[in-house]
This record gives C-alpha cells, structure tokens and sequence, in this order.
C-alpha cells in the first residue's frame, strides 16, 4: 500500500517529524511519501493560516506523482479536507477527523488537546461541522504551539499532561492529542491519562490503511464526484489541469 | 493480531457467512474467533430481539477464552456495543458504527439499505444515539430479512440494487450495505452504485484491525472503565465473574 | 385498573419499597402486581447490568399473567422500555421518562439527582434518546448507589439534599429524585429544595394511569406493532411465545 | 380535586365542548370550571390571534377565583403556557404539551393532525421550542378550522381520517388529533386509523389529574417563581394584582 | 424613510430614551415616530408581563397611522415579533435578533448582558426559538432592571461593565448590551470591553433601515402573509379591523 | 463610507455585475472599491475551487490598499468569510450569511435558489456552519451556472421562476436569489414569486452599511483577533506582512 502524506503548513521539519511517526504505526509493507506545503504559514494556528492551507494542501497533492492508495491530510484540524476528497479519486483521511472517529469508537464523549490557544474555537467548530458536538466534551490548548511542542517535546510534556487531566475531568472518556506537532507523545503520556489517549497520526494512518482496504470506489456522481471542468488562471499546472478536469501533464 | 467476532443473533449459519467475508478482508496474519448467540431470536429485526441480543453479546463474550486483541459486534445495529465497551479490556468495534465512519470519511452524508423493515426505525435511533443525525441521508430497507437475503442472495441483488439507488436519490455520498446476512454483497452491487458502496462486515474488521493497533489503554475511569463490583443472579458464570469483578473461573 | 411493576434488577427488597411508594399514589380502587427480575445484578449501576435488565425486564413481563392496563418499569433508566412497547397490548411508562415528562410541564429545565455515579453519562444518553437534552439542565449523582440509599434513607437524606441544591444552582426549576431505591424520599426533602422535586415512582404510576385512561389503541402497523414472529432458542417459554407471535401457553 | 379549564378563544360553544369532553375523561370526583377568554379572536387561527390569546389566558386565570388543583389551557398550541406557570401556585397543563407527552409515551415519533393550515408552522415550533423536534414525525391541517369542524363534527370524520393516513405514512407511531374543536373525534376514527389515537382535551385532563396528585410544590425561586413586583396599567384587577405581587381583592 | 418604533412596556421615559439613541444612528433622512404601549407592566421583566406585552405591541402598532418603511420592536426580547410580521405590511425588526443577527456578523459565538436575572432564561430561549443556540456563548444579567439602569446609567456602568468581562470569558466573540433601558451605554462601556459591544438599539434600527432598503414585498401567502379573516371581541378598533381583514377606520 | 467588494472568482465581468447592482441599492454617498481574484477558477462551483477562493478573497484584501468601513464577500457561500474577519480591521459581511439574516428577519424559514447544482450540498453545509439549518426550508438549484445565468439572464428568467416556486411549496416564507451572477435579478422576479424575494448583493451591501454605522470595535482578544505573528513562504507581500503582523509596505 502506497499512502501520500501531506503537510499543508511550510515547516519540513514537521512533515519529518509526522513521516517518523507514521513508520511506527503502518503497516511494514505501507510506502509513505509525504510532501510540505509550497505556500502558506510555518505553521497553522489562525483562521488566515488555515485558509491558505487548504489551497495549499491542494496544491501539494497535484504536484505530487501518484497513485497512491490513500491520503492522509497531515494537519490537525484538516484544511481542505472535503476539497481534497471531491477531486482524489482514493480515500482521503484527516487527521483531526480520524482522531476523533477512532475516539468515538473508545467511549461516549471525547477530548482534545492541542497546542495553540488560537485553535480551540477552529476545532469546536470542525467537530461541529462533522456532526459530532454531542460527542464532545472539551478542548483544552496549551499555550505553546504545536510548532513549539516539536521543538521541545520534553519541555512540554508536564503541560500536556496538565491539560489531558482537565479533559478527563470535563467528561472526556477518550482525549485526543491533536497536532503534527505532538506527534509521539501519546505513547510517553499514555500512563499519566487515565482513559484511551490517541495520536493524531497513528489514527490517520490506521483509517488510511483501513479505507483503503475497504476499497470502496470514487464517487461518479454527486457532491464528491469529479467537479465539471472550469477554467483557472493563476494556479499551479496541476490543480490547474485538474479543475480543467485534465490529466496533468 | 487475534479477533473475536460476536454474532448475537442464534444463527450459526449467519456467523459463518459473516467469517468467511471477514476473512476475506482482515490481514493475513489476523486470526478470527466467532462465536454465535446462544439465546434470543433467529435473528434479530424487532426491538425485542434487539434487547435479548444485547445480553446475548455480554453473555458470549463472557464466555469465551481470550485474550483478543479487539471485538467484533456482527449484528448490523450493534446489540450491547456500549455494554461490551465497559467491559471489554480491548477495543469493540459495531459494524453499523464502523459502517457508519467509514461512509463519513468518504462523503458528507451516508445512505443505509437493509433487510427488514422494522430496522428502519431503530437505526435511525442508533444514528441518533451516535450524534450523527446530520449525516444520515437516508435509510432504505427491502422487504426480506437479512436471514432472508443470506439464503438467497442471488434473489437479491435487484431489490437491493434498487434500495441503493433510492439511497443515492436520496442525497447519500456513500451508501452502506448493512446486516450480517448482506455480507459480501457490496462486492457484487458496487458496478451499479455511483458512489461508494460499504460492506458492514469489512468496515468493521477494517476498525477492529485500526483500533487494535492504535494501543490506546483501558478507561481506568470513568464511564467505560470496569464497573464497581455488584452480585448477580441467574447469569452464565463469566458474566457473573465480570459483574462481581472477578476474574471467570 | 390493574398495573404492573416490574423491577428489573434482582432484589425483591426494592421492589417491595416501589410497591409501598406506589401505593401511596395510586388511585385506591388502582390494583398493583409486582415482579422482580428473575436474572442480572442486584441493582443496576453499569452499563452491562443495563442491558442484562432489559432483558430481565422483557422476560419477567412475559411469564407474568395478565391482563393489565399498563405497565409500570420501575428502573431508573428504564432499560428495555420501547422493546416493551412493541410487545406489550397495554401501554408501558418508564420511572425515568415519566418523571422528565412530568418535570418538563413544571418549568423549563430539569436537573436529575440519583444514587451511584455511573448512572450519570447513561442518564445524560438516555435523555437524549428520548429527544430532550435542551430540556436537560444537570445531573448530579450521590456515591451511595440507589441500593445503598434504600437501605439507609436516613442517613442519605443530607447528601441528597446538597446534590438537589447543586442542581437548582445548575438551572434546574424542578429536580428528579431517581432511582427506585430512592421512592418516598421526595417528600422529606422537598421542604428543603426550592422548586418541584418529583418522586420517580409517583410520576411513574400517575404517567401509567392517564395513559390507561386516555385508551389509545395498540400499534397495528409500525414500529411499535408487534413484530413478525421469529423462532428463537434458550428463552422462558412465555418471551418465546411472544416471539414467535403465538399466545403464551 | 378541582380543575380550572380555560379556553383562550373567545368562543363559548367550545368552552362547552372542551367541558363536555373533559367530564368524559375525568375522574368522577373530579370538579371542572370553565373559563372563556374575554377578549380575542373567536378562534385563534393566526400568530396574531395567539399573541392576544395568552394576554387573555392571563386575565382570564386572574379574573377566576380558586382555588385550583391544576390549570388545563384548552387551546391546542398553549399560548401564555409558560407565562400561567409563573403566576400559578398549581400546575398548568397546555392541550398540545399534554398531548405531545402522551405521544411521546407510546411510541417513537408523533404527527398531528388539526384543523386549519396557517398552524402548522404554528405548531411546528411550538414543539421546537418544547425541545421535542426529533420526535415530530409530520404535521397535517386540514382545511377547516377547529371552529368549523366543531360546527360540523360529521362532516369533518372523513377529510380527518385521510390526513391521520397521512401522518402514519409520515412516519407517526402516534397521531395526535389536537384543537378544542376536535374534542371527541378521537374516539370516532381510532378504528379507521392504524396507531394510538390521542385527544388533546383528555390528554390535558389525564395530565392535570396526574400533576395535581404528583403534589409537587411551586418554585420559590428561578425563572417559575412568582416574579418580582411590578405596576402595570390597563390590565384587569386580577392581573393587576398579580403582576403586583398582590393577593387579588 | 419612516420608521415606527414601538416600546411594548407603558413607561414613557423608556420610549423617549430608545428615540433618543435611535436618532444619533438613524439615516439623516429617517423619521422616527414612536409608541408606548397602552396596557402592561411598567418594564417587562417576567414571563407574564412579556405576554401581556406581545399583545400590547399588536395594539400600539394598530392604532398608529402609518404608512412606514419598517418597524422596529424596541423591547429587547422582542415581545410579539412574529405576531407583528404576520400583519405588517412593511419589515419589523427586534431588537434582540437584530443584536443577535449583527454580533453574528461580527464573531462566531455572542455573549448577551442585560439587567434583570429573570430575563435569563426567557433570553435563552428566544435565541433557542430563533435558532441560534449554538452560536450562543452565554447569557449575564446584572440585579437592576432595565429601567432601573436608564434611571442611573452612571451608577450602572462598573456592574454592566464587569458581566461584559464575564461574557468575554465565556466565550464571546462580541457582546450584546440589551435592553432598551441601556440604549446608549455601549458606547460609554466599548472601551472597557475587548470584543466589539452592541447597542441593541442601534442594531434594531440599522436593521430596520437595511431592510426597508432591500425592498422585498410582503408574502401573498404562507405562514406572514395576512392571516384568513376572523371575528374578535374586546380589542381595540384598529387591531379588531386588522384581524377582521378590514382597513382600519 | 467606503466598502470594498471582493469577488473571490476570477471573472471580471462577474466583478461588473455586483458593483453595477451594489450601486443601486447602496446610499448615495457609498463609495465603493471592487476587486477581483487574482487566481482560482474563472467560476466557483466545486469544493476544490471554494478552498482556492477562500485564500484568494485572502490576497486580494491584503493587496487592496485601505481603508475601508466595511467588506463585502461577493461570491455567495462565502469562502473565506471567517478568515477574513480574523484579519481585517472593518466588519466583513458575506453575501449568503447577509442573504439569510435578511431572510430570517422576513419569516421563519428560508429557501435559497442558486446556480450550479454542486452548490446545493455546499451550501447546506454552509447553513449548518452558521447554526441556521432549522431556518432552512430548502435549497433549489437550477443547472445553469451562475457565470451562465450572468451571460444570459433573460433566458433563466423562467427556471429560476420555477425554483423559486417550488422553494415556496417546499415552506419558504422567504427565497434568497444566491450567487453573483444572479445579482439584479430579484427585481425582475418578485413579482412572479408571492413570498419576500432577496438579492444576495442588495442584503449584503445593506448589511455592510448597517454594520459599518454600528461602530463596534475590532476585537483585541479571542477568536477572531489579529492572530500572533507567524512566518511564511509564497504568499503576496501584503498577505505575508499582515500574517507577519507587519503594516504591509
């Protein structure tokens, strides 16, 4: 299985960091290629930078060559998601998205955490999006980044544990460590958490490998079927072609 | 990787249907065990059935000799899955629920056609129960039981065929093929659904496999950790060993 | 008019304490026959000994003569009501629907006070269930379990009293005292709690006798029809002459 | 016990038609008091008409000397329900409340069929706001008003019995047959129509007879509590009185 | 453009607050004629007295000659909204869901402060009606009373300005100041309050003239269009010819 | 006041139409300032060519030198609509959020009428986003595109008609004409259509105005705050300074 990875924000070394987690979680036959945003913030904890990382993860899948079997959208709250999933013609899985689907499979309502003060209304409002409100119970965030987390997990994992214990006492049955940039250090805290504590990667990189497997076809019609072709100007040749419902070149 | 499959319905004939379809999806290295009801109804398309099969979920589970790495619930509906949950040291999976997210990450909104009129209802409480209403385009049943279609299912195939097309009309992104006795079916449809198609029985195996190797822990509290202990009466001895906190004999 | 109780946990000790409730507000010409779950744990406290109830609660209606002119299930949490229904000629009220129904025409938001503090995610999910969580205000659970309250009322009245203030601080205008082993203690506290405090069995036995007044016919068609007869192994003979559509022996 | 009916309308003839009913369904020691609304639309048929129809439930509880065990408002959608709770020492029953729990009670989701078409987006929110819209399963009016079928009961059985057809189709385990001027069909197209058959008036009845025994007391605080004193102009004295924090003179 | 502006409570000075602010956010060109009700409570701060009013708002519009442009409900909680767009024939605009509807624009969930505890509840059920409940933040109310804070805003400012904060903290992205009584404090507060702070006035009114602008007709039929003729009793004469389907005299 | 207009698709002529429109509903003393897309597809109606548009309306606004009063989003559906508010000093107002406060200030519920059948779902999950969906009656699209509907609109007078038709019968009390290249069209409609007919541009513009005059602060803390400065690659200049949290050069 041939799974694509890709990180809309800029920062290389976070899509490092996400492809070394991911090698733990996949299966061994599973080749994983991973490509980085080309525009947009070093790291994504706006709503502007969000914005931007949607177009950019689009960007990112139509310049890469496939095919693969399935996608994963390596940024906790899943910019693009829908868009990426009307025009791939195999599965693709978000982060956020898998992390609480895998949640909802271990209790009855849900935790977050995450880094970035700036994400918690971002995601109460993607759960709400997804249908899922009822199932969560709280978002706790830490004040560094999930930039800053990468660069000194050690440094961070006190407030995390912090946070996953305010979850718990919001009702969480199961929290969520959300971010690329926490990637791993669900393992390093699983003890200090009473209740299931699930890794945004491990869980997208599971739900990639299961859909796939799945093999469901592409939609032929409807709202994630191919779009009609439409002219562009200013994009990339890939997305360009693409929309213009052309093979790229 | 070890599963135990639990038909709750009293149909032995339904839990090997529903093993050689999971066969054909789950890893080869993954070893199945199943086991089927041994007391309630035939199968199961009446809330009343619904409610003994609950029990007889707890009750065949309880026992049989583990340890698994994870649980299925093969009755499309998923009798006692939140019970198992409290219980259960590994995960469990439904296959309605895992049905259910696996059609949500490949649309906006899922379809379900099965057999039995009277399912109708009670799923679209179950979509409920799970906070997914938003999602839930439409549920279509045939008039055959899913008992029904396991006989027949070359018999089958154009009233399902049918249902999944109304499903499709009905604003469904995905559709699901639900029921232990449809198992394998979707295989045979997919040409003639324009979206994607979903077998209950691989969704599930799929989720199992995904969760097992997710690691997450055991509540140790909270609403899905063991229960405190309390005596019983007229229970199968592992049921009454779990209730009483006990290891079984 | 003849109702039924049925107390679908194990000990006859509470049922016997419903019946003395019961008798306070029934009509005096209102006959009452109570049955105890014949299986299951000795009270319900888990999710697990829920869906033993349910079970417990259909079998113990089967094997119980009749006629009646409804039925009363006296668990709070009301485990197999609407497989109940289905069955059931006569209609069936829940101890804990009845009291939200009756709680609702006193005020805006309703708070829940029971014993046992896993009761109180099943509860916050079974109000959801029955469509009225914008209604539900909070719930608050005491430690001591509704058995360990019916043994010891006295000395539970106090931590009773604090989770019902809890509870209107919360924005309940009317508080539900639940569970059975908490009949009667309504009226000792209610002196102390500024707004409606509503005894479980009291709502109970009063939904039971306006619905058996109000004469509404049993379901022909439909979910709550009885179901399509459906053979079945390893039940008491009269749940599976119920299945099976015929009359009990 | 004692009953204060009050029809908000102001139409006399369904003051006695309510009341009629009403002592058909009551207990035999039960005493009802009637009361019309003195000013208003001859039948409320309008936002408009419902607006003035609350100020006149008011006036007309404030005008009518108790005491009272529970107050029945006889106007199928309940205008000034909430504003009669606050004031009133005793429970207050509104007609569709009644009938919509009853509903609730004996089966999954509900439809209502009444006279008139402007009051199905009327009542469509009255149970939006009761917080009960995922029971709804339809609303059908028929042409005539509740005022003309009560004209003309016979003429109105068979228009009546096609649009309870359509709420079962729609999906209703229970019809409603709600307006003051239907009082009494019930009974006269339960055999033509395939679910339980409820009447609004002897629903509200059964529910007052049951709030009234439930002997719950009134709020002393929150938002049912008696509120602060306030002048008024304009009113009548009772109300007046009332408002003013006056025991009436 | 005219617009009616109509204070549904019968205290004068209110009135003359509300024109006060209207006039330094209305249009230069704009006229503003307004209206105090006739009967009711001296404020509205209570269930009773907010019926009272719906009806009185009904009657102050029908007894004042137009024609207008639109009509703006100047009590905040927007007593007979819906009563009023039925029988107008030009927009009518709340106050409250006019503040709702621009603190929407501005931020993803609104906070709303105002005087009065008992308006708590009532308010949050107005945007519940409204539809709005998830875009609700939380609700503050401070002791004094509308109308005892347009009698001392000054005294008012550090209690109004202390809920705001607590608004802030519960979540909101903007804060609405509401209240007729508090017309004009916004303003004086906006720079103690870190989120945008709206004058429920001033929205009500930029709505009025927005809408008045679009110029959309007034529904022909439907649940806004002119309700069927009736008969009415003790109204006064230009509301009794409005329900009559008659041009007032 | 100064408003600019972004329209977020490529097509300048679609950028013609809404100013051409814009001019005739704003006050006379509105200047307005238009910009175009600089890259994305020639017409948005995919999910793929919202995601573009959403970070395009982005650099447009950072490429158009200030100030403004307010900010119209003028593609209906809004891409882009938060992100936008979190960065710019001035109200920002979406053309469908406009359209559907207008329409919930109109009636009870609102159907939206647009081009391009891939809208629909689109668009519902818009509605859901903004917390609307129990106002939404329906949407109805027509198969020609918006950018078809702008080449020729004289021959889709008669489909739109037709939709909006069956938006009426589908519960409308108000129809939204979505999409820029049906701006002006209302006009010629309303009088075929018997409920309030809306322009998405008229709403917007007028919304813009009335928020601009509202003169609420800018928010200095939460959600939609200038998010803290973070580093990017290939973004314009003045997207790249203001993520920066730099004045652009």
């Amino acid at each position: 299985m041939r799974l694509l990875l890709i990180n809309p924000n800029t920062t290389a070394a976070i899509t490092d960091k996400v492809v070394a987690m991911a090698h733990t979680v996949a299966a061994p036959s599973t080749e994983l290629v991973a490509v980085t945003g080309r525009f947009g913030a070093a790291y994504v904890a706006s709503r502007a930078a969000y914005a931007i990382a949607a177009h950019a993860a689009l960007d990112a899948w139509a310049e890469t060559p496939g095919p693969f079997d399935a996608v994963v959208l390596a940024c906790f709250g899943d910019p693009g998601l829908d868009a990426l999933r009307e025009l791939s013609p195999v599965p693709v899985v978000g982060m956020a998205e898998a992390s609480i689907q895998s949640a909802c499979q271990l209790g009855g309502r849900f935790g977050i955490v995450t880094g970035g003060e700036r994400w918690a209304p971002m995601l109460r409002e993607f759960v709400a999006v997804r249908g899922l409100s009822t199932r969560l119970a709280c978002i706790h965030t830490v004040a560094p980044t999930g930039a800053d987390i990468a660069r000194d997990p050690d440094g961070s994992l006190s407030v995390l544990a912090t946070a996953c214990a305010h979850a718990v006492d919001g009702g969480a049955d199961a929290v969520i460590l959300g971010g690329a940039g926490l990637a791993g250090l669900a393992t390093r805290l699983s003890q200090r958490v009473p209740v299931p504590l699930i890794d945004g990667v491990a869980a997208a990189v599971g739900q990639a490998e299961a859909l796939a497997r799945l093999g469901a076809s592409k939609s032929r019609i409807g709202s994630f079927a191919m779009p009609p072709p439409v002219d562009s100007v200013g994009l990339c040749a890939g997305l360009a072609a693409q929309l213009a419902g052309r093979s790229p070149a």
